[in-house]
């Protein structure tokens, strides 16, 4: 397989497929939920048509095979390979926060995050009795910010116990240093507050910036985090329900671990095993490929706005698939504004209100779609905002 | 299709594939966990290619066409339709059993089951903080019975407020009947105790006897129980991940959905719709060719119970792929005999320790295999047993 046979430019057809994304009316466009408009990789396609064709789909567990792709992909990718026995299986990201909420935190507490920051955390958080903390990230210029002394303030707070990480930062695209994630598993650390690391998007950083995985850090504060990772974002997989928590602590593992399997989000569907190893075995080169294809999209979407949407401001960082765009010149309300780019164009995109702290004044829109999606959503994007004024 | 196109005969060879049931040594032979070694029906396996060729799994949910396979289903298969609006997608029966426990008991309440019974029903309790509490079965000769007066004394109780019912019975192999289901439901409504009615066994009886669902019973009774329903056992996709809480009453079901949702055990993976129709619209012929299957191996190996292990009892009903057997003559720990028949022969059975009452006197082998499995696994039995004595 080389990368001229990766295929970038058709979207496939998920009208009345049952995706949450394509359920829209003709003619509309949607560029809001985080999942992509690519096929995924062939390789992963081969593996799922070889265990289909197994037939016979009754209880599985993974074994050493499904550890090693998980370690030797960080390894090749990241550049620091966990231990085999630091992981455990998941159904998804999500599953594993809310879980580990409930396992790690009690009723009542304070989970700290950063706010503006991916809006299911609220939920998890929320759902379970527990109070949403932020300590907001300050817009400085083109890019966020961590407020460090009220980050701290917060993390002392005796009702603190849980801090969710969004590593790199959806929806701002932040990818955090080397030395930031060492100095917040530092703070979490000495303040007694357990530090969970959403690392979904962290295959997905444009501009050779890599990431930070939180299970790397140095030190005793090691033994207080929680990455968990998942093809679901790099593959578009999300439905695959596949993820992997990474905790090397051992008394922290195994409460993890209790609480996965006590909420019965630990145990593995009959494509998750072999989806991804194959993914994380023979993936490289298409998310490589995958990577270029973001670059071109983000650039021409950057280059487009700055042309034809002068008081419209990109403030995005490296990664992610999702661009931030400040509107805060056009409206204060970017869920109203949301609302009428869909009814008067068909565009469809994330009000940046729904993640909280300043989105108010932001729109998220999904660039992981062909060229030709991009060019069209920007066209709409541009009239909707001319409309609105 | 036709029925000739159906393989019970060949196993497929689950070694080395993440199988639970043959994660085993060389020359064992599992006859335990309650998965099959039949390829599941060709037509789910089409589906599932069809779906895999799409090559986008972003975030999917439930449209009409699958609720409606599952009335259908429910209406050709057991004489009784669901609403469409009663039916809720989970991820499985166990996860959806926990969600339950956790959402409309509480801390320290009694949940109620008839032992000897399935016994993740009691990991779902208890790991919630819960307390099992057990009307137990009566051994009646050849058959269990309910004892009522019990049952309603312990349904009495202030703090019981669940009962999960195994509706047909795992291990015993009981199917209840209309006027027993029709009885317990009301028992329960009139003691403010919601009826949770496990009914994955219910596609697997034999001798045509049928079975009666939870949601079909009728008068007041109805609001106030949860049918859970799944092809996981039926076809032979427990790894599929996918099952459907029937919840006629509306406030208990908007209790159920905000449970399953808040547990994260309510989204579908990128196989659970497209399979679950196809086994819902295209797989009565498959079923109805297994279970002739099954009433041939039920009958072979009663009668080789019966020649050859005179000290063994078959007490077994018409529901499950399950037999159940009563050692009592040969020891009072199932378990050590278990034990026992594993090293000296190879076969791996259940001891009925497991399922509590009873238990310990009876051992539990499954019987979804090619027959030439099942006369080997009679043959390891005879032997073990002969050893033990």
């Amino acid at each position: 397989m080389t990368a001229t046979n990766y295929d970038f430019v058709n979207a496939p057809d998920r009208r009345h497929t049952d995706s949450v994304k394509w359920d829209v009316k003709d003619g509309e466009l949607p560029m809001w939920i985080a999942d992509m408009d690519f096929k995924t990789a062939p390789e992963i396609i081969k593996a799922m048509q070889k265990k289909i064709a197994l037939g016979a789909f009754g209880y599985e567990w993974p074994q050493t095979d499904y550890f090693n792709a998980v370690a030797d992909w960080y390894e090749k990718e990241h550049g620091f390979r966990p231990e085999n026995e630091w992981m455990i299986f998941t159904t998804g990201v999500v599953p594993a926060i809310s879980s580990i909420v409930r396992r790690v935190s009690h009723i009542g507490d304070n989970v700290l995050v950063q706010e503006p920051v991916y809006n299911i955390f609220f939920n998890s958080i929320e759902n379970n009795g527990r109070h949403v903390l932020s300590s907001d990230l300050i817009l400085d210029g083109q890019t966020y910010q961590i407020n460090w002394q009220d980050l701290e303030e917060k993390l002392a707070l005796p009702l603190t116990t849980l801090m969710i990480f969004c590593n790199p930062h959806n929806p701002v695209g932040k990818v955090w240093t080397k030395a930031e994630v060492q100095k917040m598993a530092e703070l979490c650390a000495k303040h007694h507050v357990v530090l969970l690391s959403d690392e979904i998007h962290g295959d997905i950083v444009r501009n050779d910036q890599g990431y930070t995985s939180a299970f790397s850090v140095n030190g005793a504060a090691q033994e207080n985090v929680i990455s968990l990772v998942s093809p679901s974002k790099t593959f578009n997989v999300a439905a695959l329900h596949a993820a992997t928590a990474i905790v090397p602590g051992e008394n922290l593992r195994n409460m993890v671990n209790r609480g996965l399997n006590s909420d019965e989000v630990a145990e593995p569907n009959l494509l998750a095993i072999p989806a991804t190893i194959a993914a994380y075995e023979h993936g490289h080169e298409w998310l490589h490929a995958l990577i270029e294809q973001l670059e071109e999209n983000f650039a021409y979407a950057e280059r487009f706005i700055k042309d034809n949407l002068p008081q419209v401001k990109v403030i995005t960082g490296d990664a992610t698939y999702l661009m931030w765009l400040d509107v805060e010149q056009v409206t204060d309300d970017s869920q109203k504004l949301a609302d009428f780019i869909r009814k008067e164009t068909g565009l469809i995109i994330s009000a940046g209100s729904v993640y909280r702290g300043n989105g108010h004044d932001f729109l998220r829109i999904n660039l992981a779609c062909p060229m030709t999606m991009v060019k069209d959503g920007m066209e709409r994007l541009k009239k909707g905002i001319e409309y609105f004024k």
